[in-house]
């Protein structure tokens, strides 16, 4: 065991799409767990677009992070020390650990994973965050009857691919939006939606959503907003359900933006538009890591990773994943 | 009985604000109730938000009115002949009967008044359709609890000081939002709101919910949309509930507005906007009507009527209505 901790700590606040420099690689003494924590050795760790806001310094979305403090994150690890009988050294757990190599936290606050089963970095991915948010942010807040059309943002990255996949077993008709060609093969030849396309070369959103969702669309999974959410809202059936999971293409925004006004459009259709945190359904979130566990075994469910090695390497990542550069779930691999 | 007609059409879709030049006053047949139908004799017209959105010839909203057709509207009169056993001459009955003095109408498409309860205006203010639009919108969309704070925009309106009653009924605190002082008294002394500004008079709106709302809004019951909706916004406490009912501030406008961006908020708050039709909770008509009518004789719902006199003065109390010059419910009076 090395006698440094190697960290990424936030340098400055970005203003716009984040710099490499404003992260800022660190060395630290490694921490000491005391009793009731364990020293847990970092092995993969989550990108998600949430950092981007806990940036800011503003209440809200997550905790906000301070300047020079370690950049949160969820990380996959394995207990190198312990101070509590729940965990061993050799268990692999997931918890909140931020970008470091190393790191001490209460035994209580960690989830152990099963390294038998599925593949570690699962439990960032389908049987992590990003899939509960796919599973009660469609199955809860969206509720879709079989022969409904889903339209799903950011189709091709973590969550919005679960999505899609989740909206095919339950017999929708699952359309994804997403910002390549190769996005749009990869959801519809290798995660099983009907059909989708690219925004970035697409003139008329309108003319492409009639085409695609000719009977309206009945659930739109949002993890994107700005003008293609504009577009989707003009073409909502009567009693639409819009889960709303993430504005990523609002994240660096310097000042709030503007659109166009569709209030009256939700009181035409009769529509519901709603925000959610997944952590307003953690009291069931065994029962979903059950059923996408379930799916996963069965093959319904498929995934695809991108790895960046090197915690050296997590701001470039980041920034990459913040710019749509990532298919499926971008994790960052921290030690072997 | 006379034997001609006065009605009102639609004489040219307006563009912006209507004028009364929209409107023609036309003498047609007296129309006959053939096997099922009854005449019915006009007393009293009610004026809608509504009625702006069908004058477009846009589907939408409610259906469309055509050029030179009658101006839909829902009418509370007296049966004068009837060919259908339910109703005799004689009843009171409430339905879409149009701007006209006369009007045939299938019998089943009517509902009887008893006329010996409340006074029959009532058909189309508290124990009618915008009762009905208080009732489901705040208790079925909104879901109050005790102790929560309940916005209301458009609050001197005959939905809105229906929606603020209903809140202290269900023991919430009830703010308002008007477009005059002498609204803000009639909202706060006479309908029982806990507060309200006049947003005419309201340099900084932000401040001013700050201040009526320490703790956040938890329901918004928005009439209104445009600039106060954008406000109220920034105040809602996690796990909001926005009902829409209208946007009547965008009903004249000849294209779609523009406005800050708010999904991030919604995710931020867990909140949720829904937009409704009272037609949606059709089933339950009764259920909602017999609340109210107990809320009515315990004097626990209070109401004001602004009435104009003669069919012929209906477009300008419907321009009225939309600029906002009525306090309650605005009627037009046809007959007596």
């Amino acid at each position: 065991m090395p006698d440094v901790n190697r960290q990424i700590t936030l340098a400055a606040r970005p203003s716009g799409l984040p710099q490499e420099s404003d992260f800022r690689l660190i060395e630290a003494p490694l921490p000491r767990p005391v009793s009731g924590e364990v020293l847990v050795r970092a092995l993969f760790l989550s990108m998600d677009p949430y950092m981007r806001l806990v940036m800011n310094g503003q209440p809200g979305y997550a905790r906000s992070v301070g300047l020079n403090e370690v950049m949160p994150g969820a990380v996959v690890g394995q207990v190198v020390e312990s101070n509590d009988p729940r965990l061993g050294p050799g268990d692999y757990v997931e918890g909140m650990l931020g970008w470091q190599e190393y790191a001490v936290a209460p035994a209580k606050t960690l989830r152990r994973i099963d390294s038998t089963g599925a593949p570690i970095t699962t439990a960032l991915y389908v049987l992590g965050m990003p899939g509960l948010i796919a599973y009660f942010g469609l199955l809860d807040i969206c509720r879709p009857q079989p022969g409904e059309t889903v339209v799903v943002s950011a189709a091709a990255g973590a969550v919005g691919s679960l999505v899609g996949q989740i909206a095919k077993i339950k017999r929708c008709r699952a359309v994804g939006i997403a910002g390549s060609n190769e996005k749009i093969r990869f959801i519809t030849r290798e995660m099983g939606f009907d059909d989708g396309f690219n925004y970035k070369e697409t003139p008329d959103y309108d003319a492409r959503l009639k085409e695609l969702c000719p009977n309206g669309i009945d659930i739109y999974f949002d993890n994107v907003g700005g003008t293609i959410t504009d577009a989707v809202m003009r073409h909502i059936d009567t009693r639409a359900r819009i889960a709303i999971s993430g504005q990523i293409s609002q994240y660096n925004a310097t000042e709030p933006g503007m659109g166009p006004r569709w209030l009256g459009q939700l009181v035409v259709k009769q529509a519901k538009v709603e925000g959610f945190l997944v952590h307003q359904f953690s009291e069931r979130y065994e029962e979903g890591l059950k059923q996408l566990g379930s799916w996963l075994r069965e093959k319904r469910i498929r995934y695809r990773e991108q790895i960046a090695e090197g915690l050296e390497n997590a701001p470039r990542a980041f920034i990459g994943m913040l710019e749509g550069e990532n298919i499926g779930k971008q994790l960052v691999k921290i030690g072997s």
